[in-house]
């Protein structure tokens, strides 16, 4: 009764990968990359549209099922964090190692990076039509690359790859944004992983996208939530080869708030779970199935 | 075969607070907390982005989702009100005691002026550029605070807070479109939670969710649906240090409309559906399992 | 050990109704109440704030919702059809006796009317306050009621409560819009309801919402997407009583292409359904649960 | 106790299709004919309505909906693929034999002509109104029917049928972008369907929706997201009745782009979730539920 394998279960049983870090960093390699390959196309359909084709609410609906897919991609290997603000909070509940945590920072900021590479190459046209106009005009902020490439200005496209503050956004504040936005997402990833709760394993990667479309119709404003350290720094250094040093001083170095409080905001809001509800809530009595007789009794087996 | 603890676990035992009231008493506070410190921040990046970063949809979805996963947050506790007048639906529902429901109206009004409170320190450097303008301009209404800040005008900024009806509007019609869109949402969170509706309980908080969404596209006009006292009278006391006592005099002492009108408006939308359909529906026969034998009788075991 | 009833369970017991045909007509005359309530609520709000504060996306999103949470109202009574179009399907079908159909209609457009009328209660002020420009000028096409509601023009406010055609879009296409518009809606109905597809019953109402929406996004251009009987005669008859005779012999008596036309739609899609794919699905094997002892032969008990 | 049955199963005794090629063409011909006769409805009501009734918001959730529904419609006969590329994506994987593959291809792209055709008759008075101040502007490009509609210019509405790119869109960039499109399309196609990420068969289709409305925000605006050889070939063939030969000529025969590309894209979206992700998931024991005693020791039956 030999049964032919499928073509993918002989691929498998070819290349699989026992290695749990190893298979996972590829994962979250490979998810980072995916969810900056899309979502990167998502703010610049909303940018060099001129906000015509893509408004905000296809920003939040399109990164929120960007997240979503994103992680059921990698649901059933490393989880689906492709954010080290998400794995350090994992790290400080005793659920990621320390030295995979490590590992994913890096591999995450490098999915990131070429996730967004990708998302220009198909936009090249597009962006080059958009700001053409520029190349007329000198811009001191851009030193470095094409100057009709710029950050700042109205046919301005840094901003299609990270955030760049406006000028009246001071720095604070943007520290407390990043802090704040993060510590929703992880409240609530939270909240939805807790077995107490009883949401069912299949439907967290889409829930996690729903927080994720809901923090941006709330904290979107100030800085374009990107919450996530991988996903800000990884394609900044790819901007750095297009639009010069600019954009890592820009608004007085700005650049690393969205790395540093990503983390902080994170682990606060991970244990503001546990603190405020996650360890308050009652136990469950087990829901036990019992075999009974004509009486009601139960049944003694054998 | 001892197994050591997860972190959350560890905290747990430590800090579990078994007295009812009180863990409950701290679910209603944080989460109506975070749900207002989520909402508040919609209705600013709406308000204070000139209506082009959020439009109407935005703050229906937003809105919607943090209904959600507050709700989410707090389902295996206090059940998630964060609203006075689901719990006075539940009190005379016979659900909730009516210590329980005092504290619940007192702690929610606290965490909703909070969570307001945080939002606005998050926007307060938008705000004030939203409103600059304003600081040249002289305004009778508001003689309390910085005179920028005003409750009415092209710039006024009150409405980010609390529900300001526009003139046109009487404040009969604004009883009658809290009553109404209370009793809307209070009838349809009956439907989903009737047992005999067979709606599994993870999708709940969901569905609530997804009926503040319905009525904010039906009922948002007249007053922006607070449809919730705690929602409305918390952010106002923090306007009331911000703009002076012309919150609460405004057309002609509105403020006390959505705190009275959604308590009336959701016993009449808890019972509406008791009466009209609830009470009618037919009793399904329980499914009974029964393991029978090669004859299909039904076995008797032991 | 007896236990005190829940309030809700000694109401029932007072109250039941056993009658079938009398419990669903109550709950078809109440949840198209509350569908027209809340869906001319929406138009009423894309309408009079002059389509900036809900935009068409508002309307779908609203309206399918309605559709969503009204017949999770109804599902355990009538089913939730709320549409003569819907029912007449049914009746060939076989699964509603021609009796129950007419009655169903009967309720359904009484419904539907007083559902809008308690809708243009709630916004009788924006509603004259939209037109009130209208006052000073003469509309021949309005002769019954004061003269600044009008039917046709900039300001004209008929159209919140049902369909009228632009000049340019003929009575056939109007008949054919009406009959394709339906004819995806039961269409679609016949799938999710089709034991055989697996599609579980909680979920149903949802996805008869999302039907709906997705009408909206492609039939909506021509007449706004009616496709239901009651839904737009029950409202035009209200009309009568405050626009005139007008509401009727509009383009060349239109009023009954949205009475009729869904009709033979609702017919004729679930009938294609049917014959396209439903008579064509594979038989799935029942799955049979076996107990079996170590050597995995069935177990014989007792 | 003989059972009448329901009229469906009647007319299912006596039409059942066994053959499972015949079977399932029938749904592929159906399923995509449903799905652009909604789909062109959604492109007509956005450029027909000069972008104001449909914005980019409604094109997102209309399609997602649309796949979502076809899918359900056939997803117990053919599974609904409704596209060349999904099905020699599941050639590769052996999961489709050649023959179906071929027959799929042309039953498909028959379904889509017919079903734009559909469309067209619908909205054929809303697009002679759109065009009617073409009528005496001479257009070069459109010798072959009424020169009031064309391809290109301000009132062009060849594009509610399949895609024209823009000038300023280099073919190389359409060919990657349908390459890059349909691979994400199919890469979540896949993620969805392995039975690993346990993800309910129910859910599936309405999943694949949600993959494309995550598309059409990311890489909708070089060419629309056609990203199916049949979607876009179909309705062209249908336009050049239409508008003449210029639908193949246009842009330097772009019109083989969206053919071909989507095949190369979609192989190598299905291959690269084998590859990196796929392959590396660990194995689940299967869940086992045993009877116990009263110390715990598993039964011994009979």
């Amino acid at each position: 009764m030999a049964v032919e394998l499928e073509r993918t279960e002989q691929v498998r049983s070819k290349i699989h990968i026992k290695n749990p870090l190893l298979r996972n960093a590829l994962s979250e390699f490979f998810g980072t990359f995916m969810l900056l390959f899309i979502g990167i196309g998502i703010v610049m359909q909303f940018i060099l549209s001129n906000e015509k084709l893509n408004t905000w609410i296809n920003i939040n609906l399109g990164w929120g099922l960007a997240i979503a897919f994103c992680v059921y991609l990698c649901s059933k290997t490393s989880g689906g964090h492709f954010n080290p603000a998400v794995s350090i909070a994992f790290l400080t509940l005793g659920k990621l190692p320390l030295k995979d945590f490590l590992v994913y920072c890096v591999v995450q900021t490098i999915g990131a990076a070429l996730g967004s590479l990708a998302a220009f190459g198909l936009y090249y046209g597009i962006c080059d039509h958009y700001c053409s106009n520029n190349k007329f005009i000198l811009d001191q902020v851009n030193k470095f690359a094409g100057a009709y490439r710029t950050i700042i200005g109205s046919k301005a496209t840094a901003a299609c790859f990270c955030s760049f503050p406006a000028f009246h956004v001071s720095n604070t504040t943007c520290f407390f944004d990043q802090f704040a936005g993060t510590a929703i997402l992880v409240l609530f990833v939270c909240v939805i992983i807790d077995k107490r709760n009883g949401i069912p394993a299949a439907a967290h990667p889409l829930l996690f996208g729903l927080v994720v479309m809901m923090i941006g119709t709330a904290y979107g404003m100030n800085l374009g939530y990107p919450i996530n350290p991988a996903r800000d720094l990884g394609p900044r250094i790819v901007t750095f080869f297009i639009y010069g040093s600019g954009v890592f001083s820009y608004h007085s170095y700005y650049f690393w708030i969205p790395v540093i409080a990503p983390l902080f905001g994170a682990v606060a809001g991970a244990w503001s779970y546990t603190f405020f509800v996650g360890a308050h809530i009652p136990e469950q009595r087990e829901t036990t199935y019992v075999l009974v007789d004509e009486a009601n009794q139960p049944l003694k087996l054998a």
